[in-house]
């Protein structure tokens, strides 16, 4: 299925979920007709390196780099610098195989030599092969910290060197208020002739919640003339990656397919959830089932193929 | 060859040159009787890390980890993280191997807790399984740039990315005039139980020059009560490593063995000349000729056993 080249898509993504709906929306979509936006709320520094993992999750995906088995880092990845990392006694809980350091210390690279994150981020896109516009939803910093009952946490703190279990008492997406929506994707946004906008089955807390929390992202997601989409990451009551469930529950939120048509009320349209949970279906707000379940490369394009059709089917009505 | 605890030797040095030497009187003296201070002249950031060369050598050397045929770097290196950056069009002229990098990385770590140069070194030389103190000379920055016909050059552009070809105007130790020598340094040359100090065969211009443009440690040097022995690193008017004698010739100097006598006129009390050199041997200023090319650890701990014996006859007149 290729499009008119007059059309074009906006995603919102976050990292393994977000990415596999974005790849297969880039086999649907030619380069010209997609711009995926990402989640840079789980950047962080780690020993000098600027380490940005929804965003390359994201790159090495659509470049067809990914590590498919773990979710995230390089195919034919090697261990050399971490290996020799732990026999210095560096800290060794945030796994970098070789060429993601090396992708790191590029980006620090290009960022010292002034290019914005944007920048940066196209120039790796450009060197690993990958043809769509992928993008940071700012060129400026926002930090997802974690509040916990062993106290606040970096994301990744968190995430990698706690294994999420800390029980999670809220969240704080510092510098969101201050971070600007990146110009590309504001322009996007405004707009009249944007096809569609799709908020990619990604954590609403962990992945969508640090880019909504722009100031103004969800008034001109409402008022963009683009229909907004958006995939439920939980499918009967579970989610399909990471710790979604847990961390719904200690936020004391049932994890439903439907959630997200609440929490996302107000600038979304549409949501999609999962075939299993076709008995949430509901016209107001509207909210549609298909198979959601993203295990191979077909999976992915159905799922994108039906945003597509779903968009499509809603502006023209 | 055992000394008593009593006695303490400090070595200055530079890189690969200096550092056979620095090894020869690590397995002459134990731990507590030799601090070898190190140039950093020579050091630098590149894609962000802290590019320590002449350190990094020594303490490679001396923990039995050095690439013998390189004259830097690693034993057993590998090139991951260097293949990638090529293939990301990162700039590929310093190449680092996967081992390298995880110490640059780690060092840049410890400096970023706020370890000094020197404890940092430290930490490192601790982790390497070096046993003697190997420090900087000076915890703040020198940074020696090359006046070149092409240009001012940081020193690794000029030696390195332009491998020695420009032709040298003049050089410049920026940052070492309000550099403070290092105070385990400062504190060693103060005392009057120093038996005896070493400038290894290293660079007089690249590798001593960045040391002795300290503020007052020329000074320091001729007060202290432990005589002060060079080795000449010119043999029958050649350099033995690197582009000493091609500077030399820049700089309108002859490269002669006793030119180093010269240069450090003031505060050097006996040098030592090759024995191929034999004829410009002098009682005043006092320049003694040995064998002083080290191709094996034989030759390396021979001419240690020379120079420390040397300094020690010295010091009994």
């Amino acid at each position: 299925m290729e499009l008119a080249n007059d059309k074009h898509y906006l995603a919102l993504c976050g990292g393994v979920g977000g990415a596999k709906l974005a790849l297969g929306l880039a086999h649907c979509l030619p380069p010209q007709s997609l711009t995926i936006a990402v989640n840079i709320g789980d950047n962080f520094e780690h020993l000098g390196l600027p380490i940005w993992p929804d965003i390359d999750t994201v790159s090495y995906t659509l470049a067809g780099l990914a590590n498919p088995e773990q979710g995230w880092g390089r195919q034919a990845e090697t261990w050399q610098v971490m290996d020799e990392l732990k026999r210095l006694g560096a800290p060794d809980w945030f796994a970098l195989g070789d060429k993601d350091i090396a992708l790191h210390l590029h980006r620090k690279h290009l960022l010292e030599q002034g290019n914005t994150a944007a920048e940066a981020t196209q120039l790796i896109n450009q060197a690993l092969g990958v043809t769509h516009t992928v993008l940071p939803i700012s060129n400026q910093t926002i930090s997802t910290k974690v509040h916990t009952d062993i106290g606040t946490l970096e994301f990744q703190e968190y995430f990698v060197k706690e294994r999420a279990q800390p029980k999670l008492l809220g969240l704080d997406y510092v510098g969101a208020k201050s971070a600007q929506l990146l110009p590309q994707v504001e322009s996007l946004l405004g707009d009249p002739s944007l096809t569609g906008i799709i908020i990619c089955p990604s954590n609403p807390y962990l992945s969508i919640g640090p880019m909504l929390a722009i100031s103004g992202l969800k008034a001109k997601l409402a008022r963009s003339n683009a229909p907004v989409l958006a995939v439920s990451p939980i499918i009967g009551g579970q989610a399909i990656k990471g710790p979604t469930a847990k961390i719904m529950t200690e936020l004391k939120v049932t994890p439903c397919a439907t959630l997200i048509a609440d929490l996302y009320a107000g600038f979304v349209d549409i949501t999609i959830i999962d075939e299993t949970d076709r008995a949430l279906v509901s016209i107001k707000p509207l909210i549609k089932a298909t198979p959601t379940l993203m295990m191979n490369l077909f999976e992915k394009k159905r799922l994108a193929v039906e945003c597509i059709k779903t968009l499509d089917g809603f502006r023209d009505e």
